[in-house]
């Protein structure tokens, strides 16, 4: 099934406590496509970039299945660019500074054939954009999900609220879901989330993995104890893209099933975060993400003894 | 088999944002045995009370099986009491006020029908009195765990090595583990702290669960997502007393089994919070309990579909 992808294509400068990368690639679209070609190969972008960024990046993307028509190549300008820091705990991180370039006035276009696209996910960006890639579908896909931050809370809350109302799926961490409802449980967070429109909840909580709710099911997903998170840079769009590219796959939207992509999303990742920018999430093996589901399976795994 | 818990039998003044609660029951010594006492009933206590400690409450812990005779009652002395206010979100809490009265001077002394116990649970004391304990014994018990905290890291922390080298469980939260390893990732705490002297460290994380950790082995517990987090006061002392008390009961201590203690705990801990005090712990059924559980199993249950 087809799937596409609407986010940053872009570049990062990152500190970890472990060191230093300058100018690598990033964005939410880059994280998502690549997680989720490990599961579906028909992949599309709707994104904007400078003529700074490196073509043999977007053939990478390519030979990954991902058709870049609808990626918009601004000549004589430069791609989105963010930079931070991250503190020891790799939780809390500074912005240093935020460039937006082209993505100052993106106006996404959608080409004709992405416009019956089957599964769609919509990365963090002004709800508005969020809208108008959703009003330019000839028809509704099986599925919408978004994920979205804090900032559009807080400045374009009206608008964000809309777009709520079109979508099926909201990804999002717990502070934001717990901003997002006014409500400090999350399952009360769920709860009033459901009645703005997303019918699914996804709530990422980091190194102390995800919750996912559906009216009155709830899914507990751990997130895998790790020695070393080198560069928590883009786990979170890595998480969506596997999570919907498994669905894409499969397409099966039962709770059961969606429990399952939330599992896949965590540990496509899991590997993200082992080394800086998209480095780990290149060439990964069929048996390695294997044998990282079997780890998740064991971390969780008992037998309840329910005749205590 | 015989469970002997030692720690603070006392009075709480509880604020959270629900209500307020004056002078009732508290202790760990005393949450510890009521949620073992659901799983094994030959439980003995040691700690110290004044007279002020209502007669009618011992009869309830004497009613659940708990033996009394290391119960130390000091005429015209007052009790060890704690007063703290709970913020919004229920994880942070101030505390307004620490009486020690009795527990100020309070030496250990185990009958001589204790010193032949099964399992010990050191509730959260001095080092230097949870090490008197150990020494009055006259056989190593099947397995010794011990709670400590951060106060105890800043003021004993020598004392507190020497005790880690005795015991076999150190059961602590995630900022306890980071401050006595070092190490900010938990698998790294697990690792410095094993080389400590525990076998098995249990890291709680209040509303995100609880790993298990045993040589290279990992498991994730899930905490019950719940609507109403009524008072989180006594619900460490009570995933203690459930973990240790099914432990006790089932006399199994393979890493499959300390899984399945570890889900317990969590279950009697997640009952703790529902009501003030130790009330909701007061005839609970073995009902509850079993349908406790089932919605631990439903909670992170998942098919990994590995074929995909």
């Amino acid at each position: 099934m087809s799937l596409l992808a609407v986010g940053t294509v872009a570049f990062d400068d990152i500190e970890t406590p472990f060191g230093r990368a300058e100018m690598v690639v990033g964005g939410a679209a880059t994280y998502i496509t690549l997680a989720a070609s490990y599961f579906t190969k028909d992949l599309k972008i709707v994104s904007v970039i400078g003529d700074d960024f490196p073509e043999e990046e977007l053939d990478y993307l390519r030979s990954r299945g991902v058709n870049l028509e609808g990626l918009q190549v601004r000549k004589g300008e430069r791609s989105f660019f963010w930079s931070g820091r991250y503190h020891n705990n790799l939780n809390d991180r500074d912005t240093l500074d935020t460039q937006l370039n082209v993505l100052g006035d993106f106006d996404p276009v959608l080409p004709e054939s992405y416009r019956n696209v089957d599964y769609l996910m919509l990365g963090n960006l002004t709800p508005a954009i969020q809208k108008k890639v959703i009003q330019q579908l000839n028809r509704r896909p099986k599925l919408i999900a978004l994920d979205t931050m804090n900032f559009w809370m807080n400045t374009a809350m009206e608008s964000l609220l809309e777009v709520l109302k079109m979508i099926d799926v909201l990804v999002i961490n717990d502070e934001e879901a717990r901003q997002l409802s006014g409500e400090h449980s999350l399952v009360k967070a769920a709860d009033a989330i459901h009645h703005m429109g997303p019918k699914y909840l996804v709530i990422k909580k980091g190194e102390h993995g995800a919750l996912l709710f559906e009216g009155g099911n709830i899914f507990f997903a751990p997130a895998l104890p790790l020695a070393e998170v080198f560069d928590p840079t883009g786990a979170g769009d890595t998480f969506a893209g596997g999570f919907i590219g498994y669905l894409a796959k499969t397409e099966d939207l039962s709770f059961e099933n969606m429990k399952r992509a939330v599992i896949y999303g965590s540990a496509m990742a899991s590997f993200c975060v082992e080394k800086f920018s998209i480095e780990r999430l290149k060439g990964l093996s069929n048996k390695e993400i294997k044998e990282r589901i079997a780890a998740f399976v064991e971390l969780v795994n008992f037998d309840a003894d329910l005749e205590f």
